[in-house]
């Protein structure tokens, strides 16, 4: 006997079931979830720490953190007392939606007004893994090259903002030729409405705008 | 009826039956085929750019340049006039070993003495497949922090070489705190006999040790 497939109907992946599960959790909750995407290195993490540090006054953050193997990670945002789990992905080269579902149960998110995911350190596939997130968020560092969103287009298609990071390096030292407006110019040209910051999350350059888009959009969503 | 299978024999994928391929093929010809990879922008076009222009008169260079959709590398690997063909992976995120047998084809592979291949810049999956490659070849960039060997270990495992490029930016800034002694203890940790150049492929820092690898590796090769 054939089985019954509803017409018009799409048929979901199991990632894709997952990440549905968890977009239903965090609109009915009204809690912002970003996504943040980038190579190995470009800082996520300082940027998530510096973030934490900027508003532990005016907003609860917990963090979802994906590692290949180790807690290096993790443990640099326990540090600043904020809510965290460890994910690691044995392996794997980006998080799935399942693995989201399973740590949002690990985490306070009733409690929380805003959630980071660090994804794997990786500017190709985690862009192809809907994790059921509000928004995503790539990182780029000038040391990177103003080539990447021509090079690696998909994640700058995607994301809702773009941080450039690392700034300071370009006024520290005359090495780097990484043109700020080429990587702008690019990523607009892949999505026109994405937000753009170039910021130092070491030097805090920068972080009070990033900062202000945070408490803007929160608050945004609860309307 | 059943088939047949021959007791102690490893059954191959497709990837790995096009790997054997290619190095049946570069062993036959005594031809070294490295396999450079690294995060997006660690800097393995420069590095390519510069190993040429110091190699021009001791060896003849051929290169496969692996990219996601632009051909922007092999554009500056053509303007040294070494002969490069271009793999574009509509989106994938590594190279695999049917395109570079595609590729050796395109290749004046008998008059060569060493054959790079650039991968996309990814420091996971590339690291899971073999292309047939003599051996691998690490980028890590000292703006992507002394962390990386410890945090994405399987590139680091299996590689032959690690070029830690970029050491000029050390000394032209004190804004990186990168500790080149940590980052080889923990790459030596994973794979003891890896072998170490710090190279700066902008300013030549390094590039001869580099180089003199090279050209030793391509006369053990041959004997």
């Amino acid at each position: 006997m054939l089985k019954k497939v509803e017409v018009g109907k799409k048929i979901l992946s199991a990632n894709e079931e997952y990440a549905l599960k968890n977009t239903q959790l965090l609109t009915e909750q009204k809690k912002l979830c970003l996504n943040m995407i980038s190579s190995p290195g470009s800082g996520k993490t300082t940027i998530l720490t510096g973030t934490i540090t900027d508003l532990k006054d005016k907003l609860k953050i917990g963090v979802i953190e994906g590692d290949i193997q180790t807690d290096i990670d993790a443990q640099r945002i326990k540090a600043t007392k904020t809510p965290v789990v460890q994910i690691n992905t044995a392996g794997a080269c980006h998080l799935s939606a399942s693995q989201i579902a399973s740590a949002l149960e690990d985490l306070p998110v009733a409690d929380l007004d805003l959630i980071f995911i660090e994804n794997v350190g990786n500017l190709v596939c985690p862009s192809a893994f809907e994790l059921g997130e509000t928004a995503k968020i790539v990182v780029l560092s000038v040391a990177e090259g103003d080539d990447k969103p021509a090079k690696y287009p998909g994640i700058f298609a995607k994301s809702k903002v773009m941080l450039i990071n690392k700034i300071d390096l370009l006024e520290s030292t005359a090495q780097l030729d990484f043109d700020i407006e080429r990587a702008k110019t690019d990523a607009r040209k892949l999505n026109k409405d994405i937000e753009i910051f170039s910021i130092s999350a070491k030097t805090g350059a920068g972080m009070a705008d990033w900062c202000d888009w945070l408490i803007k959009s929160v608050k945004t969503l609860r309307l």
